[in-house]
């Protein structure tokens, strides 16, 4: 939340992006990124160049509801005028969420703990025109129940190398993954069985939130493309291509190739960084 | 519903569409509108030129969850034949929900006894990027118990000239209009006070859902801009520039000049038709 306080000169800004029309995250020369716009709009406030500090980067078309972005600045503008200024030069398809004082020496990709992504997928026959950008659209109906199972395969910490793409080698592929939860607004017995269009002020038409399905992973890291793969692999499940049981085995394979594909960027949300 | 039984040569068929980058509803010459696109998806997968008809237009910029199509055919493909085969040729901003039979000589627009309209607000003083396709942004906070109040005017049979844009006269202005529900997931008191994002499988980030306010207005038909401009109005009392009981008084004037603005096209959803 904002605060009224003109702090130090170290800030926690969380920002929410829609990927679709961005090139990822991290400045690159000549592309649209979403760094090179905050960077800008910072610029243009505070006549200050920064170059900022984000939790990791999101590829190109992988959207952001929190992710988190550390700056030190010279500048003495409050949190209130940094929260209002940036979003007035900001592009519509990025926006400040909050502006926190944080403590110095504050690094949003360092003293991260945990990363919340949530990846979205859109499962009917028909295409949804509200869900199009933010949802992949898997036509064959999925079984939730076998994906929620597959799923459990994936906590605890374990090395991961099965699920990250060839391209962008880590130096350690071990992670933790603290929870993995396969949320279906049609799923009878689930906690959200209430969530029909008539309780929820929401623009979407009833066939749309029930055939959302969300993949909801935590954990202290990821490796490239990791959780478009665990969504990918999810979805083999789920189609009956592969047994529940197949999820672990293809994990301890160790090898890229045992596991599904990469799923679509546009499905995919940073959701929340943990400090 | 899809139904699988091969009918006469009448289909009632139900339309989603974001109205963004159509102009409109109706075919008009080198412009990109709904019916336009509806009609060559027909002709592609039947070989036949239609000319359909609609529950009534929409403007352009504005979205449909629920359109509803009658089209008189030919064409002997069954409805899960069409419903796939249009969806596979319509572009990706526009989508068939169902395809059901429909009695002979069915009219979208003659036999609607009613539309739900929904006029979604997006009232933080943060911009959305989830949200700014579909709701109007409003910075400042609204009061909705007043917005709620002011609504009631509205109800029933009664000549809503103050409502009407000029340019499109009808006939008559006078309407019924059956319920107006201004909602909000803010609202404690609200059935929704329980969409939480903790019990909402939906990629929303809760300040966006706190701060959503729909406004639900079912009648036998609406004039001109006559949605928007309740819209308008509505939030004119919700910002306390108006009284609640000026709703009334604008209504009994019968004059456009005292109403409030007409909202902005891209809030506003065809949500569903009676028939």
């Amino acid at each position: 939340m904002v605060q009224n306080i003109v702090a130090g000169s170290t800030w926690k800004i969380t920002l929410a992006y829609d990927g679709a029309d961005f090139c990822g995250w991290q400045s690159q020369p000549e592309r649209r990124t979403v760094q090179g716009a905050f960077e800008q709009a910072w610029l243009d406030i505070t006549g200050e160049s920064v170059r900022v500090n984000a939790s990791g980067r999101t590829d190109s078309g992988v959207h952001a509801m929190g992710q988190v972005v550390g700056v030190q600045t010279e500048s003495e503008l409050p949190a209130e005028r940094l929260l209002g200024g940036l979003n007035a030069k900001l592009p519509d398809d990025a926006t400040v969420v909050s502006v926190e004082a944080a403590p110095e020496g504050f690094h949003a990709q360092h003293q991260a703990k945990s990363k919340r992504y949530r990846y979205a997928i859109h499962n009917d026959r028909r295409p949804s025109v509200a869900l199009r950008r933010n949802a992949w659209h898997v036509p064959q109906q999925l079984d939730i129940e076998a994906m929620k199972r597959a799923g459990q395969a994936l906590l605890g910490k374990q090395d991961f190398a099965s699920l990250e793409s060839v391209g962008s080698p880590r130096e350690s592929t071990v992670r933790t993954i603290f929870s993995v939860e396969v949320i279906a607004a049609r799923d009878e017995g689930d906690r959200n069985s209430a969530a029909t269009p008539e309780t929820i002020p929401l623009p979407l038409p009833p066939y749309e939130l029930n055939s959302l399905i969300l993949i909801d992973v935590v954990g202290d890291g990821f490796l490239y493309n990791m959780v478009r793969t665990i969504a990918g692999s999810l979805v083999h499940v789920g189609a009956g291509r592969k047994p529940v049981e197949w999820m672990g085995e293809m994990l301890l394979a160790k090898d890229r190739k045992r596991a599904g594909q990469t799923a679509p960027a546009h499905g995919l949300t940073l959701v929340e960084v943990g400090y």
